[in-house]
């Protein structure tokens, strides 16, 4: 019998990596795709309604909801999945990249509040592998145990208003040691679940060393609690009108922060090195869900353009234009889509995600735009109402958009892609030498010099 | 020296339509330029601040800025543009559809609040239209003359919840006469302007003869007060996040709401005759806004990519990947498709909305994929900022998606200019046989035969 | 230590897909790579210069370089690859589909030769199976064992001049039993080997039963042996300009040729049956091919833009305007139609042909448009050299164009794919009306009635 | 009466313009409109027919049927409608660029014969307006007046093999003084028009002064006779297996070929101004040209998709797929592209070519892609004759393609344009200043402190 996932997924897909899932892995993933059918799709519009519309209430709550749903995910062992006992042997489950990747794609279907319910929502995921890697134990103790058990929130507090952060150079938030503790100052904003009211603390990037002459080497990171005097929430960013409370993605200024020396995470100058290592699973996770949202878009279409209610000159809606070759296309983007998000998946559990950062790239630039594409078809296909709060298609759009910005533009992936190609020149450029040696001999051989 | 409109919109597409404009039309060119610049542009920001945050609060607002600007443009003269005396002899000013068409253009650098300080703003424009078209000298001095001295505000009733009502057979509204009175039920939604607290009147499109053998005989439109009894308004529509309080987009309910008999429309079973009528020249004023729009986010594009406290990685963001392309492709994009547009105004002018036909549905359907476009990869250059409430490219965008649906989603615009030009056809072939016939005298009279 | 196709395909694919190649696919695999490396590339401007240029002589020749490459590869058992055991038992080797389909890809960067010389190639590979599943046994003696040895070539006859031949109730061809004989009339073209002087026989489709009720009982196929009186090339059809000598694809009119009975394949009115089949694993074979050559095109491209006595303005040529983004998204699509051809091969493998047919329609639409865009991104890069002879580039780009033709137009693909997917309505609509079920009991456990 | 040109334009871009033809323009294109039609399209095929297949023989036909046309088309005074009075007045018509621009896309219909037959066509055109620009009464009265008369035609011998010549300073033939001649010494390739056996001159560009400092006067142009001594045509370059016979692409190298001083054209290291000149308007010709092959390709695609003979599944092809919007969207397209060159063909009238390097740049980009685009869709269209011998879209497509290459690469157009633009960021950014002042004051007066 075929894998319940098969119907979350494809069948041809499911079939390129079945035999790559351990027994644990597939019951689990059996047991998440229940779990999302039967508890979390039907709480999504639910969760919703529970969010205050005041602008200043909004900010305050927990979504019930949410929280019973986590209850039971719990229970269930749907919880941390992200976390490969592989990489993180002392706090992770047996699961692979690959393995999770098709959990992320089956919680893509249910937006942000699927993967809250088994923990595994961003910004928490990174900030959880950043402190199960690089924090001490007391670190872990204090802020990773509770992060893990889905008691806290955190934010990572990184790019910057007024300059280009993702060049990390220009980063102007300060960070330096005054006696036995250290002092921030900064301004940030889009730090994506700042606004929750179980945000406990930020992992905040810095210059702490801003004239080192290794310039990877001036940045730190620190634990700030949320509740430190001087931490300032200045107000949510919108995306494309959206708030996205309670997390929200907030401006936050930092002013004259203080924390105790035993907040540096793994060291003095380890910023950078940190956050490369923060980024590159983080990266699938985003894209294997936006594979989901686009596939759960798609089967929204085809609901609809099937609707007999939604007829129009006596044709249903599939029977217009160009709705089928749009279903069909989408189809085949989304599968190629989800094989390159597999294969790079595979490639972190074999080589690391720095012997997988060809593939990531490749994913992390096309899996974006695929999934803006499928959906915009089918908001096209609900007219108005698919722009609307009716649907959650607006919504899913908006934040696939962002996903072209984030962790990385688009144009940072395909520089990155194409110099790597330009690197196999000077072996394309010997194997071209190597066979015109070669064709000389035969041009010889059979008379043909002055012919080629 | 080059006409003051040349720093807004492409010297080489004025130098195409230069001399197609009266004097009148230029003076009253440079001076909506000039107000623009002076009076909307500073007050854009400014208008947003005045929109209350509270959910409540938003809707009864009327922004004290905008109605400031009215008053200026009133006494310039800048006053119901669109209103082309050639169409509409008793109350129109003496400009042609492409002199507007160009100061379209103009006011959607400015957003919605630009078209509305000079009481151009939709729905008010289509529905003074109807009104000084077909309205009775009663309804005229009741409705259209507040309307034309941006008094009121008006809203056209016609898009229904759960029902695809592009096709107009569609419709369920129920409008029958009882006695003198006209009653109306029906459930309506994206109903623009609703939500305004100045808007005094709706045209509710309903089915009055839903028997008629003739569909397009089975409609009627009558002028509801907006305050009538029974006239509900359920919520606003979001467009992605947006609300657009304080106009709205609104579900409305009519539940058993009377009017008197002299509120009918033309007559019974003339709405279908009237929406027709009334969505013509309307579609290129929304097109030249977008382009308008598409020509504001390409500036800022500039501005972004130049700006040199935006330099990552020593460099320009214009140094970085595909920037250049891209500005360079807007630009072309743009011109290419305002030429469309003053092109499909031009025709309106000569040959009215009936034979304007083509050239109004090819603007329809390229000009919003292509503003989008452009607006998209503004977004881009500006990285996060470019989704959140801090550039008005955000919003642009949402604005213009909606654009691809109202009016007639971009299929059925795609698939008329198809069909008109397949009935080339028979022309075509003729041609061809013509063609075929003196080839064979030629193949003939050079001893060809056999060779072709 | 990589298998050495790594060279000439990625890494991450190969790692998708190695643990299901067994000993022996690997082997031959690496000696395949080795010998296109080694023998065919060097040979493929030689065995250019070997076809006359001579209108007649070109349709004469046996390519002296190509003869020599078949006897290599039938010493080094790289020899009719392509007809997997486990489909045909006798004559197969023990290679899976999926195994085949990463030797298409390698013989894929040497153009038609490079499968010739391994006697894989169209249309003798579907003729082949043709005989193998559905000829007697004398007819396998007599014409299939012959092209199994790589003695004899042959032909498909199956498109037809002056009508939509894709639909083949079109058909035209007569083909009726007269006493022992079979006698044939029709007008093909497009027939694809026929011009060679090795080939031996068509199969040739035509109506044998014009007015059976079942339109797909009304054709049947017949071995015509090439020099039988009645068999006449009129002429070879270009492609782009080029003849594609000694192979062509001939015009071919078929007046009164007679057979005898026994060439009658399969059974009368088994025409369908038999076409159907044939093209299944096929379409893979071409579009496995496609992704190589556009592999190849892009590895030329990479040598191109990095060649120092190409620059510009002092300039490599991709330190110019969008190379290294073409080179980047060049390489994800390759990438992403590569996987999708692997997942449709290996579904062959599971479900057969039958039950792959999703995945195949899907890579037939996908392939050949992205290899064509890659090829042309090249063509680009190499500026006016590469439209020309001297690269293999142009010669590529026109065969491809032909993929998006053959076999079926993309469109009949695209809309296969679509009607298919429309397929799952109903069972998305139940899941959508179950979560609806229990989103209510949640409406109503958290006291949210009216609030959804 | 509308204008026959309208029947092979659009009649709204023809609105656009009409006022600005004068009364002999009008006249002169209604002739030519029915001379391409009675003349030129009826001979479309006899001239293929009327070249030798053989590979010697195609290089040394007169085409009969196109030599006729000539006599005809004079005769009517359908003449070197190319040269413009207003910038030749010497030797010029009395039309705009504009008119020529409408007449050029007429021509374009009826591919490279219709331009020959009016004298209008490439490489000729260009060699006329330099000689008639910088040429020497002498050079005038040798070469120029047999060329306008029609008598010979010419070369233009500057693209280099081996090297990048788009890049002028890569140029490597010499060209150097000897006593009272010039000595030519280099290998050309892809000059047009040097196969043919009525070619009696080559403007060669060359390297004159290689050190000097100024490295656009290191060039200079010289009039080499095609049948000095030393001038070898050594093969044709092939445009996708076309060879374009009888004029060609050819493979030239000059070996030590001496000319008299006075065949140097308007002096030492005048060459790069030379070629800046004659290169502006006459890229407009071809894009109009190319808009001509794309109406035509659109023209035969309805004829085909509306063809009852080539129905399938009791359908239409038009009722498949996506034909009807594929229609549409290239009816879009055209009509954009058009009024793009009309619009630069308007300011070259108005400003000179250099005053309209924007426009020029524009249209050279998105021309030629755009007509690729739609005749890529009638080739899908028709199905595999498509791409054959039997439709003229195959080898106007390979025509086409080139033209994204020639006169400089898309890439450098759209470098161009893009750099043009941001010249603009300083005043963008001045106004966005003043704007910002304004805002000021207004949040001011409305008491908004700390609210934007």
């Amino acid at each position: 019998m075929a894998h319940p996932v098969v119907e979350f997924t494809s069948a041809s897909s499911w079939a390129m990596i079945e035999d790559k899932f351990s027994d644990f892995g597939k019951e689990t993933l059996a047991k998440l795709v229940q779990f999302v059918k039967d508890e979390v799709l039907p709480a999504e519009r639910v969760a919703h309604a529970q969010i205050p519309t005041d602008p200043e209430q909004r900010w305050k709550v927990v979504i019930p909801v949410v929280q019973d749903l986590k209850v039971k995910a719990k229970k269930l062992g749907l919880w941390n999945l992200f976390l490969s006992k592989a990489h993180y042997p002392k706090y992770g489950v047996p699961l692979s990249n690959l393995e999770y990747a098709v959990m992320a794609e089956v919680l893509g279907r249910g937006g942000q509040m699927a993967s809250e319910a088994v923990n595994c929502s961003a910004p928490d995921t990174g900030n959880m592998e950043v402190l199960a890697r690089y924090g001490s134990p007391e670190q872990q103790k204090k802020w990773l145990e509770p992060l893990l058990n889905g008691e806290i929130r955190s934010a990572f507090s990184m790019t910057e208003r007024f300059v280009s952060s993702s060049d990390a150079t220009n980063i102007r938030t300060s960070i330096r040691q005054e006696g036995d503790e250290i002092v921030i100052n900064g301004h940030k904003w889009w730090i994506s679940g700042a606004g929750d009211p179980r945000c406990a603390l930020h992992l905040v990037l810095g210059k702490s060393d801003p004239n080192n002459s290794d310039k990877y080497q001036q940045q730190s990171i620190v634990i700030v609690p949320s509740n430190a005097p001087g931490v300032k929430i200045v107000r949510p960013m919108k995306v494309f009108g959206y708030d996205d409370a309670p997390e929200g993605h907030c401006e936050v200024i930092y002013d004259n922060v203080r924390v105790p020396l035993s907040n540096l995470v793994l060291g003095w100058g380890k910023g950078f090195e940190i956050i490369q290592g923060r980024l590159g699973p983080g990266r699938i996770h985003h894209c294997m869900r936006s594979i989901g949202a686009a596939q759960m878009a798609l089967d929204l279409m085809i609901q609809r353009v099937t609707d007999p209610s939604r007829k129009t000159f006596g044709k249903y809606l599939y029977q217009h234009g160009t709705v089928v070759a749009d279903i069909a296309k989408s189809t085949a983007e989304i599968e190629g889509a989800r094989l390159l998000v597999l294969s790079a998946a595979q490639q972190i559990d074999k080589f690391q995600a720095k012997g997988a950062m060809r593939e990531i790239a490749i994913a992390k630039f096309v899996v974006p735009s695929m999934a803006l594409q499928v959906v915009d078809r089918a908001i096209q296909a609900f007219g108005a109402e698919g722009v609307s709060q009716d649907q959650p298609i607006s919504y899913a759009w908006a934040g696939l958009r962002t996903l072209r910005l984030a962790d990385g533009p688009d144009a940072v992936h395909i520089q990155q892609v194409g110099q790597r190609e330009l690197k196999r020149a000077p072996a394309l450029t010997r194997r071209a030498a190597e066979i015109r040696e070669k064709e000389k001999k035969l041009v010889e051989k059979y008379g043909l010099k002055g012919h080629l």
